[in-house]
């Protein structure tokens, strides 16, 4: 039967996310630092609270989807709000952090009897609004199952991913790590295609019904083809490096990708949408010589 | 009206293009080195030929779906398929052959009065036996339109990339090249996935549903996670790469996922599935110290 869950970080996704715990019958206590989030919430059928640490005082929950790592022990520890929830709780973190940082949190988390569950998501507003987010968790077995009606709740596609706090976080990372260089590589390729003579757009087309079709084609492909200034993203391949050099793995495509996700910034495009890798590659070797 | 084609090259592939155009009400004389290959059209409603240029003494078209170009010419050339073609019939390239060689071919036919259309194909013998085949086309508009019907029996998926023979050949490598990096990147990512504790088949899973979801990881990654000795294929991003170095490109995340393929041959995996290029990140560094 669902609870008393407190909610803190209420933006783009998580005023969605807390949205269809309500609509799921939760008792969403919310917490945002901007008073018009708050505002939203109560209107959508949720509860106030004038602070993270009072929004956590009665819950069996805390659920974090503020910005950062930094955010989120800020939230913990120096707000008080660990403290408020009460003996046995739980603190579901499902910003995105390094796995490292998730594990360091987490260990203060257990340290002071509640419980943790690392749960970052992906897919966005849309996806966070109809409850579909994918969720990537991980979490002590226990820990997880009791939370998993709270999971499920927001994101019909749950996976567990192992016992650490961090190997949710981690996976998160991977899956950045792969869309990367599925972005960069479909730059290199279209660019090569027009290299070659061949229409952009048509090029693009004949990939997605291919061998060569992936997500990163479909969904950047088209403003990688004909740019509308829209920024819907940026790439977030620099972390996953970092991490990967603190275990001393080498990811070749990764840093080949990286490079170019650095000259897109170094020829002015760092502010632009992440499709805009592909100039890199009409600046170097796009353009037939005249 | 559908006409009489000669069809030369009656392999995997071959075989059920040549059937299917039978299923439609074309009149296919069909030649191929292996007696039984001819046998098995002449019992699905095809004809019989003595060789290729027997094939194409009454054709519209002579449509060449054999392995390489050094098939196509020999077979054209020196074995008088090209004489025997009526003068205005067209020949029809359907094996992969690199754009050079096609632009060669091309300029021979059309210098005989021929017609020429450049069209490689993708797609595998299912969707070869249903007529769905991708078709990537290139051909003088008015030569295009002519053979668009022939083109539309085998690939329902079929697109025009522009005026100049070769442009077919080159958006076939382009699929190659993109497809050999998503691969390699797909290994990349689970090896990572697993360096950091993560089961692999859970990270698969994910990544399917998320941003980093390509063909090439829901075809190969299954291979990856679980190596069943099957060879499905080879990668072919090797000619990609001469070709890219022929027009002076640099192709930076190409040129990576290149090294990966040939440190699985030089690990002993050459003549595994192109799926075990893992195991290059794997011996690696996708193994935690003890």
């Amino acid at each position: 039967m669902p609870g008393t869950i407190a909610f803190v970080g209420l933006g783009a996704m998580g005023a969605e996310m807390a949205d269809t715990l309500v609509s799921k019958q939760w008792r969403v206590v919310g917490y945002d630092i901007r008073r018009e989030a708050i505002d939203r919430l109560v209107k959508n059928g949720g509860h106030a609270a004038a602070s993270a640490a009072e929004a956590a005082k009665d819950a069996e929950a805390l659920v974090l989807m503020v910005v950062n790592a930094d955010q989120a022990e800020n939230i913990l520890f120096k707000g008080g709000a660990l403290d408020a929830l009460p003996a046995g709780g739980t603190v579901v973190l499902m910003a995105t952090c390094a796995p490292g940082r998730v594990e360091d949190i987490a260990k203060r988390v257990e340290a002071s009897g509640r419980k943790f569950v690392d749960a970052p998501v992906s897919g966005g507003v849309p996806r966070a609004k109809d409850g579909s987010l994918t969720i990537m968790a991980s979490a002590p077995p226990t820990t997880f199952d009791a939370t998993r009606p709270l999971l499920e709740a927001m994101g019909s596609n749950l996976h567990y991913l192992g016992p650490k706090p961090g190997q949710g976080a981690a996976m998160k990372m991977v899956n950045q790590l792969l869309g990367g260089i599925n972005l960069a590589a479909a730059g290199e390729a279209l660019a090569f295609a027009e290299r070659m003579g061949i229409d952009a757009k048509a090029a693009k087309d004949v990939l997605l019904g291919a061998a060569a079709q992936s997500w990163m084609l479909q969904v950047r492909g088209p403003r990688m083809v004909a740019y509308d200034g829209v920024v819907a993203s940026a790439t977030e391949i620099f972390v996953v490096l970092d991490a990967a050099h603190a275990l001393r793995m080498g990811l070749p495509l990764a840093a080949a990708a990286h490079q170019q996700f650095l000259a897109a910034a170094s020829i002015g495009l760092g502010n632009e949408d992440d499709s805009q890798v592909i100039e890199v590659y009409r600046t170097l070797g796009g353009k037939p010589k005249t």
